[in-house]
């Protein structure tokens, strides 16, 4: 078998968990890490090519980006270009479909394929969310976030000036409205309210209920578990109150890394384009021979 | 906008609802209804052609299925030859691969397109446990049924002599394990042992602890709602412990219909070919402009 050669771009929480991801899919090669500065490398990464431009990695089939969700078209541009397959859990919602056009256009005319939003919300909760629809096209879904912290809300407030270390929870309020609960350690000098009006400000946050606090340690509150439960309550046919439920409480980051391992190998099966995850077979994201797949799941 | 013209083949429970269904999708026109005998035609199919024969029905993009499984893939089969999609919900879940493999060659010979075993399990409960099973590789999904009438069983028992009405109730055991509780109406001078002997003996039966019982009038006790509790605990990358549930509570054939329409407009967007449920995006069972779908879903 020849396996797929995958590269890590960014190595931060979920750069980490799809190390551990790749390393138990029979499937796939290492074929190395790609970071902003080959200094500080971690000791698990010492077996592995640690470099700062992708090329120097000799063949790559698909680049996992597990950048900030703000780089992933950067980096998907480029490596699309290349001829390298990407694949990201880019999770700012209202801008998923303009990345989608976009990256569509770069792959078509190099042949490679992108997969995007591809982590569990956007991602695996979409599939849920498009077969819910599927089954009672009239209704409506809510889907509920956590109690659990939220990695792209906690990346978007470390950013913020005067932020040191941050943590974003969230926490559901039922009917699809969530309460975000933001503790920062904040830099010498920084003042809590600035902080405070920069992430409320911020279009992550700026249509929830947000409550920024100030802690002396972050690590001290951190955990990173987190859940969803999604509802539809909706019409088959002509046939009222046909009700659909998914739970789930995991590992964030490890969830995000294996979606995200599945969609790489997604992404080898599929035509030249830029896809979300609704947009291509569950079947494609299994190891396996399709036929032994198809006798199990279905 | 071209509509997508429909039969439906075989007019009992299931044909009822998707005819429920095919009027409610806008992007759909019911071709006709094919049925045994056009005796004792129902009111409601009367502003339908209603044939013995597909070929009196004009141009037909694609046959619904609505026959007993056993028959499906002897319509499907000459269907497929003449040029015409089929969907079906085929649910003798040890013998999908084969039907898929028979009907897989017809359709690629004809360049039509076949989706098979496409109700709620198999059907949609596939996709859910495909995808849970890409979120968490290594684990074990428990589907739980019921309580609630299964329509395949329930045909079973119809076809065995003796039985002039008949019920089968799937009753949840946990962990995947199921009782079948059956209620028969006997034909005047049937043994009830003789019955109960025949539906033990049936593959729809034999793996599960069955109970067959007499009883005066099935309708009586007859009701179709159904169930679904699907578990899956398991490892993503190397971390334990990720935890996946799916419930639902719904009208069985009205759900089946729907999917069975879904997938009837999936039909048309494939390339050539058979594929099971959890074998096409999931998008395309939906309606509507597909960028939308991406804003509103992912």
């Amino acid at each position: 078998m020849t396996k797929i050669k995958a590269a890590i771009v960014g190595y931060g929480n979920i750069g980490h968990y799809v190390l551990d991801a790749l390393k138990e899919a029979p499937d796939f090669e290492i074929a190395g890490v790609v970071r902003r500065s080959t200094a500080n490398t971690p000791a698990e990464l010492a077996p592995y090519k640690v470099t700062t431009d992708i090329d120097e990695l000799g063949k790559v089939d698909v680049a996992i980006l597990c950048t900030p969700t703000r780089e992933v078209e950067k980096y998907a541009a480029e490596y699309l270009a290349k001829g390298i397959n990407t694949v990201d859990s880019y999770d700012i919602h209202s801008s998923i479909a303009e990345l989608r056009r976009n990256l569509d256009a770069i792959a078509k005319a190099n042949g490679t394929k992108a997969i995007i939003s591809a982590g569990w919300d956007p991602g695996s909760d979409s599939i849920v969310r498009a077969l819910m629809q599927a089954a009672a096209p009239k209704g409506i879904t809510y889907t509920n976030f956590g109690p659990g912290m939220s990695m792209g809300h906690t990346v978007c407030v470390k950013s913020k000036p005067g932020v040191k270390n941050a943590l974003s929870m969230t926490i559901p309020l039922g009917t699809g409205i969530h309460r975000r609960m933001v503790y920062v350690e904040l830099e010498d000098g920084a003042k809590l309210e600035d902080v405070a009006a920069a992430v409320k400000a911020d279009p992550y946050f700026a249509s929830d209920e947000t409550h920024v606090m100030a802690v002396a340690s972050v690590d001290e509150v951190k955990d990173m578990g987190h859940g969803v439960h999604m509802v539809r309550k909706g019409v088959s046919g002509c046939t009222q109150n046909q009700r659909f439920e998914f739970n789930m409480s995991i590992n964030n980051p490890a969830l995000t890394a294996q979606i995200l391992v599945g969609t790489a190998r997604a992404a080898m099966r599929q035509a030249p384009g830029a896809y979300t995850m609704i947009e291509i077979p569950v079947i494609d994201l299994l190891y396996g021979d399709r036929e032994e797949l198809v006798k199990h799941l279905v």
